[in-house]
């Protein structure tokens, strides 16, 4: 895409709530389940009447932080990240630790919803249950290969399956509130089983009461990611930007509180249970069910109780629950690319990850992502209860930083600002921050204390490792940086005196005809040819077929006792030096292009090993003179370009 | 080591004995073995009757081989491997076939060794038992560390180990004789057990019968590998050579033919039984063994019952018995290079192998033939017994193709040798290599039809796979070179009119000013410096410190609307040489030298894409123009020269 049409693809607010939205929305379809299977753990009992207190304050938390985005995007029209926030207000080390834990967090996204995206598909396709782990990673790899073909969603792909999610959720939750309240809502198929106790939860008073509810309420938050995504994309909206973004917020969060609310509610009409063992904890007429026992998901069973008498309702609501999911992934293979590319141009990834590629497709960035996915999926199991527990911390150190550098943006705007109508609105979005800040610092520590030991712990080691090495990466970059820096007063360039020029020949061919004439041309102060003497038979022959041809340039032959070809050239170049030190020495190399691969591999060795020892020393300019052979026709952009790599920074520099 | 100093290391007998003879008397360390297991599947009582007739057999084949290589170091003092006889009397094609078995061979002689000597050293430290295959890896380490170190053992240090293993084996043998015949050998350890057949053979009559004595016969051929070595080995013999190399050969067969004979007697005399699969074949008072019996090898054993009370004989037949078949092991690490480096001065494999490193050794062969046994040892578990029937193949293969070849050079001096002793000599000579390419053949045909569906098919894939790669890559060099040949009538050189340089600039620092002095310096006919406008911002600022500075070159921006580098420079390379085409266009490439691999990650990117571009172009030559940073000082030898990789040709040509 040429950068002076990056302009044309403003989305308006009915695609913009798809686009930026499925992310959020989709979480729906996991965060039921983590509440249920938690409390369930006490108990089917308990998980009943507990259900609704967690769900109510996952849902006060949502709506703390949607309030709170919502003054991000005023103050940010220009689109300010959480990266960014925390970059501009509270300083580089505050940005690296959201960078950080955003970087972890694409990649448990990605493993989440895909694992629960497989799970939901099993719903309406059988064969799906036991290959959950293959078919996973097949859906990462199918959305690699789109991301890597550059085929992006316009929004109007994004829209269609994101309204039909929606209208099937809500669809069932208000045909299922009628029937509840006519009187005909269908039992869901666990129903009749008891939920026992499990997990080594036995006692549900005092302490162990409180952890179980936070832990079943940090679990139950994981509905509330991407609510971030709106306040990254606010460049990508129409004017005015940043009430559309605003409006945007608002709608997905009344969306997402009203789809959480009515699948949580019709679980506990029809009586679903959800267990983290269902093998053991669920029990049929005092059996436990055992291992044939299929646990659908909670929307699953809502939606076979609501729509007992019409099946296609319930595959509709499988299907577009598992596309709704597969799209939200398929969102992490456009944003963890953009923050990669972000951090690139800061300094803290390699720079080759900064520019564009000719697509707009962060090739490099999307191999990552789907193989440390895939990593996670198999890993796993593809289960998404497990993967959930790395989960949120990311998206929680992320919502609080931000947070508390919105309190610090406007406390320094306050300063500066005269009108007192501003000021005012100024302090109501502080304290709106203030208290979203200190709700998801809350949540945070929740979420750390309560799962630490069931996997998120793996979450903070990957973070503090990413945090660890970009920061070494940055300082590694501002060394360079510094080291070549131009001192315009000492370093005033000097023209090298004289070139000489030697040209390294093993036979006599065209390769080296090219290289002698080429270098020839160049007219250097001298020229020579130079070769080595490692078999004494072929270069007495070389030496008098140079002779017979009477090539118009000398040809001195280097000894070489111990049979090397880098050494003796290495030798004679810095012997060269340093009589002349102000001298500066080409070196033509005549090197073979060839087409495929494997025909590489039997060619240049000599050549680039040479080359490699050359240019650490000082003085040397190395001259690769190709020799495009046949097979070379053609290939160029074959096996160079496939898969494209984008070059990092500017010509020479990179 | 000096080329001129290789003269020096010639070996007198009593060394080359040692030297050559290793990898020939190792093999009776697990030949014996094989004989009685193999026989052993149709019951103890049927091994007992019949390990002698086999044995009878393998020294047969033994005499006859000795007798055979007898006459091919005669005819090639100047040392005529099976590769180089094969090459020079039956063809290319003979030659390669020869080359793919040894090559394969080699492989699994690493593996058979250092398994068998594992083996053997449990005999004595019984912690090695279920650790088999982390310590035969770890051999293999070991081997490979020593020899890429290039420590090479001098004659001396294979003496001693040669030296004692004879001493051990022949002073085990004379003591158990004489006990055997004062009635006070002690009976071996699994002397009063009794051996049932296994492994499915149930009738010993017949046909069966004798598939199985065929198959004992060819596993005890183990014995004969290594025969070759002193073929290979008689230039590094003193003079006169070929008389010394066939005394070493006499005495090595002589030596062989007592160590096995007195091993299998033994074995015999104290009652050794040895099984397949020792806790189902042996019985001790009517109940099998199980899993807890621990089966020592035949030479363990028989060491065992004569050293009775003497546990220190035990324990140094041991321990020369390991350090012999590690050795023999290394033999392989010495040859295997050797023939590679061979196969890659007659074009079969990559010429980098080809070139001797700075300490004469070949570190790629020696990497690739250490990770092939390494896996060989793996994939097989250090079984002994399923390696070998991977072995032999390749051996026979090459005795039987150059046995046959020493008929034909007979053949072909006899038709110009006027001289009458002379003819008698050399017909003699022809009916002995002619009765030894007829028994090899033979065996190689009995190692086929008894192995190839137990493990023998992997081998004879294997070489296939090799002959039809090396074949194809000759192929490929042959055709480069016929395309790289100059004709002189039609190819007259061309001088390039003009020199247009390109400078690639991304920032103004210390590594584009030299890039351009260097340049400068050059004196082309036309000098630019060339920037591709990828951030609006970043060119400005760019042009403006140009101007500032006064740079005495004009700077050219390129427009690039997709945000690449390559693409502009290329384009705008390429328009240049549509207008002049006997123009040559130099592109100067400033580019960083760092000191650790890892930095080099973080560099250089878009120089080398751009490069491996611009070498697709013809008329272009790329100009690397190094700037060493602090990092790099020292790092050049560090991390180019190790491991050292042995050029290939010389110079530009490779």
């Amino acid at each position: 895409m040429r950068s002076d049409r990056l302009g044309e693809t403003l989305l308006p607010k009915r695609l913009a709530l798809p686009v930026f939205a499925s992310d959020a929305l989709s979480s729906v379809a996991y965060a039921p389940d983590e509440i249920l299977l938690v409390l369930g753990l006490a108990g089917g009992a308990y998980a009943a009447s507990h259900s609704w207190q967690v769900t109510l304050a996952v849902i006060v938390v949502m709506v703390v932080i949607v309030a709170s985005y919502r003054q991000n995007v005023h103050a940010y029209p220009s689109g300010g990240g959480d990266y960014e926030v925390a970059n501009v207000n509270l300083g580089p080390r505050a940005g690296l630790t959201v960078a950080s834990a955003l970087l972890v967090d694409y990649v448990v996204m990605v493993a989440v919803s895909v694992s629960s995206g497989v799970h939901n598909a099993a719903t309406v396709l059988p064969f799906v249950r036991g290959n959950e782990v293959l078919l996973g990673v097949g859906v990462v790899v199918f959305l690699t290969a789109m991301n890597l073909r550059g085929v992006r969603e316009s929004g109007k792909a994004f829209a269609l399956p994101t309204y039909l999610f929606m209208l099937g959720i809500l669809g069932m939750g208000v045909v299922g509130i009628i029937q509840h309240y006519a009187g005909t809502l269908a039992p869901a198929r666990s129903a009749d089983l008891t939920l026992l106790p499990g997990g080594g939860v036995d006692e549900v008073t005092g302490l162990a009461a409180a952890f179980l509810l936070l832990r079943a309420f940090s679990s139950g938050c994981a509905a509330l990611t991407g609510v971030e995504a709106v306040s990254n994309g606010v460049p990508a909206l129409r004017r005015p930007k940043s009430r559309n973004a605003a409006t945007t917020l608002l709608l997905m969060g009344v969306l997402s509180v009203a789809m959480l609310a009515s699948i949580v509610s019709l679980s506990q009409w029809t009586g679903v249970k959800i267990a983290e063992d269902p093998a053991t904890q669920l029990v049929r007429d005092g059996n436990p069910v055992g291992d044939e026992y299929v646990q659908h998901t909670a929307i699953g069973q809502v939606s076979e109780a609501v729509f007992a008498d019409f099946h296609a309702g319930v595959v509709f609501v499988s299907v577009v629950t598992v596309l709704i999911l597969f799209l939200a992934a398929n969102t992490a293979f456009n944003g963890f690319p953009v923050l990669g590319s972000v951090l690139a141009r800061d300094g803290y990834l390699p720079r080759q990850l900064h520019t564009r590629g000719d697509r707009l497709a962060f090739s490099n960035g999307i191999l990552i992502l789907a193989g440390a996915a895939a990593l996670l999926v198999v890993v796993f199991g593809a289960n998404v209860n497990a993967l959930l527990q790395l989960y949120i911390v990311g998206v929680f150190v992320s919502f609080t930083v931000s947070q508390t550098g919105m309190v610090r943006h406007w406390t320094r705007h306050l300063r500066l600002e005269p009108d007192r109508a501003a000021r005012r609105r100024m302090q109501r979005s502080r304290a709106i921050n203030a208290v979203g800040a200190t709700l998801s610092g809350t949540v945070l520590l929740i979420v750390i204390v309560t799962k630490f030991q069931h996997g998120a712990q793996y979450a903070v080691l990957a973070m503090a490792a990413l945090f660890l090495l970009m920061r070494s990466i940055q300082r590694h970059y501002r060394r360079v940086s510094q080291e070549l820096a131009i001192d315009w007063d000492s370093d005033k360039p000097v023209l090298p005196s004289h070139v000489h020029a030697i040209v390294c020949i093993a036979k006599m061919h065209k390769p080296t005809m090219r290289a002698l004439s080429y270098a020839r041309a160049s007219r250097p102060s001298v020229l020579e040819a130079v070769t080595v003497d490692v078999d004494h038979d072929d270069t007495q022959a070389l030496v008098a077929e140079w002779e017979r041809r009477q090539i118009p340039v000398t040809l001195k032959v280097l000894a070489s006792p111990y049979r090397q070809i880098t050494g003796p050239i290495l030798d004679y170049v810095r012997s060269i030096r340093s009589g002349n030190p102000r001298d500066v020495v080409t070196v033509y190399l005549p090197e073979y292009v060839l087409g495929r691969w494997w025909e590489q591999v039997l060619h240049n060795h000599s050549a680039l090993r040479l080359k490699a020892r050359l240019l650490f020393t000082p003085g040397v300019m190395v001259v690769s003179v190709p020799w495009q052979l046949a097979s070379s026709e053609g290939a160029e952009r074959e096996w160079i370009d496939q898969p494209p790599i984008p070059g990092s920074v500017r010509g020479g520099d990179a």
